[in-house]
């Protein structure tokens, strides 16, 4: 047995607590490398019942490239636990991995106490609490200077006719928070049931992500009254609202940051950011928002982005306050963080204590790319922008060089670094204003496109459309994939298409959120899978094989992409189908 | 090479601010599977710099049974890293294992930014840090009914004459504070710089774990401008003191849980406690302090021990004044915190960060004997009662089975669990009142008791003394290892071996506390290894082997014991030499 690829770690996403009464267990073990797993568990102070010498089960659960994940939900009499594991080989060896390391699996080395990893407490407290409305909620992200201009007399100056040209960095075309009102309607009709709008505080630029005042809405979007209406009218249609705080970094025109260019070291914004010496200065790079010889810390090498102190007490404050007036005063429903991991952690549990005194089912979501488990721990984050998570999605429907084995690989590697309350709330995203659109990777083949976000929605996580993307809008690169929302010709077939993904996912929201996930098979391109809870379960097949692929019919068809119904299906390439089994 | 086993963890005990501006990061892989490793790092911003084609080799630390640990400490210019490591085997195969799994060593891979690991700011706020003066101290342990009695106007009724039985469960002596500030020059004497007084708050037992009064000291040990003159005079003397509190639980006796025994569900403090139904009601079991079919929650089994609600807020406040109470009144420098792991996560932090708002260098050392990584983080204990840690010290030294490298695999175990920080102020002990006492393990042979705590007092961390040990006293499992401290029968020949091994532990604090630690020979039992930090190398050699055995001179001698000095040193069974190299 591979006995150094064993991993577990106490108190982590190897082990918690998934609700008030169980625990989940995790065990990694080298692939293919393990015949069965079971537990060894008990009350620590009932050791003289020798528990140790009884063990149940652990089933099989995600696999990765190089690693099977063992699970198990378990609960307690008394609320604590002491556990070990059992782990057998193929060979028929047998062996104890408990707190002290791996021994043979006797009971001399079973019979000490001390060995045992521990859960010492069940305590609720503690527990990963995930807001319940996130698993029903299908997101739709917004860039307001974008999605709907609904006034033009607060257009800025020079504002372009909407939709006159593919945007550039410094472009306006007048959209605002009466756009998004106005088009309310048609949001309810796609049926989308959250809204995650980009930053719309006072800001100099179009995707105003340099905060100039964070308690005022920008002007050219519209004011407080206007948003107050629109989280009203939306809440009012079953909506939620999301915003998105900057608290990374400052915009450079803030008063703030001009107090510090013109008073140095006397302003009283001196300590609010991380200022090298004294006055404050930068060498730009011509053509760019970069700059060189930069004196104080920035987002990036972006001068007018100076980094916040979030240390600094009154920083906190500042921010907090600011997090908890928009709950307050307008009865927003969740917080999307930008840069959320260049801010520290002792912030960040301050925001989640704070936020949810104010809103207990807020949602705190926060934009990290990489692996996020230090944010995840329960007190800090919901969820993460599972880019890491989506990519693996999309390199798969993109890229007929990989494997379903590979995405599978990478979505899963990405799962086991969390609580499954994570991951059943993780946000899920196939584009976003920081990358191309999905039609264009996809070279508009909209067979492609669908089939992907079926297969995201599919997935565990509140999956997000993008606006535009349910309509056929293309773009590349930011600022590419900014453009404005067409609202005359759209592609109503893909609209109704998404349509009823968004219905299909809103029907079936408790098997996609807390669903188990079996493969089927995956061999070719051609995967099938069943995600299954409560007796429900649905059965899903895609094919990106690039040939027609026969699927048997097995239970009642839900949705059906380009396959035909003859004895058996007949899935056409980036043909799908979702049965009820 | 054994993918399955690598292993890295980002924002924890493998990639940690060690010192403001510098990161220590740690790798795992299978042991002795990989030729070398090391970092490929930069800035993530900078990534068009192509500097993933650098790599800085990182160096072999610590190994355990299965595995060895690879470690660099880095600094960053912009205070961000992103990292990912560079692995080759024997056979000349080179992996890149980054943030999404592990890979050709292939430019390739090694170019997608979003693929590594990353600190994504140096946040001083966030970074673990350990009380400086913790490095240079030698702890005593006092149980204070069993120290010196100072002042017998004090004693219980029926206290029995000082060290005239074997104590059982339910004696009293009488000792007390006075009998403590009595034998402070003793202390001072001894060279310890460290006092832990297991607790005196008002409490109806001799152990005191079962808290009445958190505000009172017990009548029995003294009163408040008592303890004042013990800090202050230990103060004087250059010793800190560290208080013992028990937050898990309180005492049945408290006006609190006796509210709850009278008043019921109408109790104010009902939501103070654990508590499934009223009235609340135990079964007895005869002749010991537990009981059955307990309708509340206590500690282990004990009903006198009913445990403490530490979610609900006034329960929170009333510990937390508590814990400021003794610091802001009495000065005292550390707390010591019982059954630490049972009590909440949500709670210690709260705790952590009041605490140390009233007295910034406080030691907060928690009582936990198996992996503590989730209270370790820094936001919550400095270090554990080390007892994992020791307990493969004891089992090297107490049975001639175990090898050294068994030893060194536990050792290293615990050590890798953790920054670098926790284990430099880690709190070794070798007893304690809660295990039998090191002279009783040793069968009374001294030089194993000599040899075991001079190896104890040469690695990380700070080591304990528990009061007797160091003259000679003996006993068994609790409450045997309470027993009277002698003060006219005393060993005079170990406690000046203890003074002199106070004295080198304090004259070479530097080099125990941060030095590195290298092995040179472990091999039948026979050990050498050196600890090395800024230029100073301490050579420590032990014979553990049963025979007489030649060690080659190498420098200046420090510190000998049962060795006979020839053209060779030559060490008796036992015997160990620590020399300046």
């Amino acid at each position: 047995m591979n006995i150094a690829a064993i991993y577990h770690r106490p108190e982590s996403e190897y082990a918690y607590l998934y609700s008030k009464d169980t625990m989940r267990i995790r065990l990694q073990t080298a692939k293919e490398d393990v015949k069965s797993a079971a537990l060894i568990s008990g009350d620590h102070y009932l050791f003289n019942e020798k528990w140790y010498l009884n063990r149940e089960n652990m089933g099989k659960g995600l696999s990765t490239a190089h690693h099977d994940y063992w699970e198990i939900e378990v609960s307690s009499e008394f609320n604590r636990l002491s556990y070990a594991f059992y782990v057998e080989d193929f060979d028929g060896n047998a062996y104890f991995y408990c707190d002290q390391g791996i021994f043979p699996y006797e009971e001399e080395f079973m019979q000490q106490d001390s060995s045992y990893f521990r859960m010492p407490y069940f305590h609720e407290i503690d527990r990963f609490k995930a807001p319940e409305w996130v698993h029903e909620t299908v997101w739709y992200q917004i860039f307001p200077e974008r999605f709907s201009n609904g006034d033009t007399s607060n257009d800025p100056d020079g504002t372009l006719p909407w939709g006159s040209k593919k945007p550039d960095r410094e472009d306006f075309f007048g959209g605002d928070l009466q756009g998004i009102i106005d088009k309310l309607d048609y949001l309810v009709e796609l049926g989308i049931n959250g809204l995650y709008l980009c930053p719309i505080f006072t800001s100099p630029s179009n995707h105003k992500y340099d905060t100039v005042d964070y308690l005022e809405i920008d002007p050219h979007f519209g004011d407080k009254a206007l948003f107050k209406e629109l989280v009203n009218k939306a809440h009012e249609k079953g909506i939620r609202v999301m915003l998105d705080a900057v608290f990374n970094h400052l915009g450079a025109s803030s008063d703030q940051w001009q107090d510090v260019i013109q008073k140095g070291s006397q302003s009283q914004y001196a300590q609010w950011f991380h200022i090298h010496s004294f006055p404050v200065h930068y060498d730009p790079v011509p053509n760019s928002e970069f700059g060189e010889n930069i004196n104080y810390d920035t987002f990036s090498f972006v001068p007018n982005m100076p980094k916040l102190n979030t240390a600094n007490p009154e920083v906190q404050e500042y921010l907090l306050s600011i997090a908890s007036y928009w709950i307050k005063e307008f009865d927003i429903d969740g917080w999307r963080l930008d840069v959320a991991n260049e801010v520290d952690h002792h912030f960040w549990k301050k925001f989640h204590d704070r936020v949810l005194a104010e809103k207990a089912d807020l949602y705190i979501l926060g934009e990290i790319w990489h692996s996020s488990q230090a944010w995840l721990q329960g007190d800090e984050f919901h969820a993460v922008m599972n880019y890491a998570f989506t990519d693996s999605i999309k390199a798969f429907f993109l890229d007929s060089e990989v494997t379903a084995t590979n995405m599978l690989d990478g979505m899963n590697h990405q799962q086991v670094l969390y609580r499954d309350q994570t991951n059943e709330v993780n946000f899920n995203l196939l584009d976003s204003h920081d990358t191309p659109r999905m039609l264009t990777l996809c070279d508009g083949n909209k067979a492609v496109l669908k089939s992907a976000f079926a297969f995201m929605f599919l997935q565990k996580g509140t999956p997000c459309i993008y606006y535009g993307t349910e309509i056929g809008l293309a773009g590349g690169m930011d600022p590419d994939c900014r453009r404005c929302m067409p609202w005359e010709d759209q592609d109503q077939e893909l609209l109704a298409f998404f349509q009823q993904l968004i219905r299909f996912r809103k029907n079936y929201a408790d098997v996609l959120s807390f669903g188990q996930l079996r493969w089927l098979s995956k061999k070719d391109r051609v995967i099938t899978f069943q995600r299954s809870y409560l007796g429900k379960t649905l059965r899903c097949s895609f094919n990106e094989s690039g040939v027609a692929q026969p699927i048997k019919k097995k239970g009642v068809p839900l949705f059906i992409q380009n396959a035909a119904e003859e004895k058996d299906y007949i899935l056409e390439p980036h043909g799908f189908i979702v049965e009820l089994v």
